[in-house]
């Protein structure tokens, strides 16, 4: 029956044009790359979010520049405004925001138990208030596949429920409840140029994981994201979890961790099989004044800096660390000027993106391992960083 | 004893590195070339406003691309925060903001005036409470050119008091003092490579302006400005003036209209010998979402745009206008991106750029007389805009 409904979608197997292959493993790592409409994705890779459309205070062409290969958009807030029909009827995703590479857009889920005023579930969906203008609103798994496709990303999330991760009980519920959704989010999807990816929960419950990562995988998505993950556990559950996952799962798909992370996450998962990164952390860190270097961060408003004429990290190529100085930078955050916002935004994402090209490199050489261990030892003394 | 002065600072005739070449002149309408240690500047020219050493959400890159040669930061801002002798530490203006072309430094005076929160004038200088702390500083014209001279811009501009446009006795005072002080700034200067510009007061007064400018240019400064216009009075009377002024001042040296302007002043500026202009309006205006074109103003929060898939500007060559739509833009207001400002003052800066550098070439190929007609022809019934 499964295989039925994936065969009328078009993705069953690798016969679709989403296609994922393997370049280089070394343990659990992997290189890969999945072709998409709009462009190959070579992973590992992080992906920048762009929430609203936008990449918060970062161009396209500042983006292209970062050699960007896929960014985030989330459904809930599109959905919201500017509404996914007017994106539809403006050209969809791609050509409103001027991004011709690819896309992903997230299921809504997520955001609307945390974002939204007030939320009720039911077998169905949920209902809940709007955080812009408190206006009664429904998202269901057939709702959320119609916004997506209005949308017109690439790849494009199952509607899922992700529960508090130390909750026995209630991540049952929301598993088996992510998993119904799973099923009605395959039978609603209809376009042939987007990839639906299925999601993993289960909190930090090994036996829940085992259960929804094989139910997951039996449905013969192309890809396969593990939500639930970087919401209050601990690093140590989270890589736990991360191996039992990746036990289960198809190897010949990408896997995607989502709304993770940090430079040591994006290690940590790509050890631990993960292939697809995404995070609001390195531009929001920015719009807070703070620089990700893969030793730690920097709070550039810090009087320390204010006669320190190096670039954040003498180590980075990216236009804020080849052109401006700390000292400038803390100039710009001090005389509260947007610019800091943009330049900062410009040095993490570079970060993690520079992060994961290098990471790829080294599982193609072989020399990944030592990388990741002379990666950690770098760190050793810097404090632990969560994603959200 | 004003020439012995002058060339003690290098700065008498055209003897230092600071040449103004007319390529061509109509009317009275000049193209000319004026040379500074930081590159040529081709005029007429527009500097976009760089307040506290930064073009406000834009990059040094993205003004390079907007072929931007001729920045304006503002002394007194700079003076407060983050000092000048920081910034001399620190390299000079150039190196800290990383823009290796010209920069221009107004004296500080227009900015006590009109931002300080109290402020003292007398024969010496000026007491003032900073709009940042309220703590009590001092400007005379020494001290303002030794910040000047601590920031390194290739323009530096005497210490003038702006008055009032229509108060008749205030402004004789205010002129008085005005060329006092640019006496004193000539001879506090020391820099050979920055070149001081005197400044003409005398509101709107014709008697006082002919005064002021023929004193102004007794001084041999290497170039003039005309301050204390576009502070309240009418556009009738900024014009004439700039024609009262333009007929004083030396031809063989560059005059710059400070502080101003639109699309139609920098037209009706050049038709009266003008040759620089500097405006916060671009990026101001941008920051309240609003579009300059050469025809008028779109206030892009109007709801007439959500749907709209032109760009703002169908005849205009900027990045915005090449790859975002009216609908984007509005939606990125509504969002409250950043994203938004960035986008809206670099058309905004292109509008006036671009029409500088057409206004320049119509000058050279001797059509400037029909360009001003069809530029005035097609702004008709367009309301009339101010620079401030």
């Amino acid at each position: 029956m499964h295989s039925q409904i994936l065969e009328d979608a078009g993705l069953s197997g690798k016969s679709g044009q989403f296609t994922f292959d393997l370049v280089a493993q070394q343990g659990r790592a992997r290189a890969g790359i999945f072709h998409t409409p709009h462009g190959i994705l070579q992973t590992p890779l992080f992906a920048p979010v762009g929430t609203q459309a936008t990449v918060k205070s970062i161009t396209p062409d500042q983006l292209n520049e970062l050699n960007a290969s896929l960014i985030l958009a989330n459904t809930y807030h599109l959905f919201l405004r500017p509404g996914d029909d007017l994106v539809a009827e403006l050209g969809g995703l791609h050509h409103f925001m001027n991004w011709p590479n690819p896309i992903l857009t997230d299921s809504g889920g997520f955001q609307v138990f945390s974002l939204a005023e007030s939320r009720k579930i039911d077998a169905d969906g949920v209902t809940f208030r709007s955080h812009i203008d408190g206006s009664t609103q429904r998202l269901t798994p057939e709702s959320s596949i119609a916004i997506q496709q209005n949308l017109g990303a690439d790849i494009i999330m199952a509607f899922d429920e992700c529960a508090p991760p130390y909750d026995p009980e209630y991540n049952r519920r929301a598993m088996e409840r992510t998993h119904a959704w799973a099923y009605r989010c395959l039978r609603a999807k209809t376009r042939p140029d987007q990839a639906l990816f299925g999601i993993v929960q289960g909190g930090i419950f090994p036996e829940l994981r085992e259960v929804s990562a094989a139910y997951i995988a039996s449905l013969g998505f192309p890809g396969h994201a593990i939500g639930g993950l970087s919401v209050g556990e601990t690093k140590e559950e989270m890589n736990s979890i991360l191996e039992i996952v990746d036990r289960i799962l198809p190897e010949d798909k990408p896997r995607y961790l989502m709304g993770v992370g940090t430079p040591e996450d994006l290690v940590n998962g790509v050890l631990r099989g993960v292939d697809l990164f995404d995070c609001v952390l390195p531009t929001r860190l920015a719009r807070h004044n703070s620089a990700m270097t893969r030793t730690g961060r920097l709070n550039l408003v810090n009087a320390t800096y204010t006669r320190d004429q190096a670039p954040i990290d003498e180590n980075c190529s990216c236009y804020t660390c080849r052109n401006f100085s700390r000292a400038y930078l803390r100039h710009l955050i001090a005389a509260r000027e947007m610019l800091s916002a943009t330049l900062l935004s410009i040095h993490n994402l570079h970060t993690l993106l520079q992060l994961a090209r290098e990471i790829r490199q080294a599982i193609i050489e072989g020399c990944f391992d030592q990388f990741a261990a002379n990666f950690f030892a770098q760190r050793s003394g810097s404090e632990q960083e969560t994603s959200r």
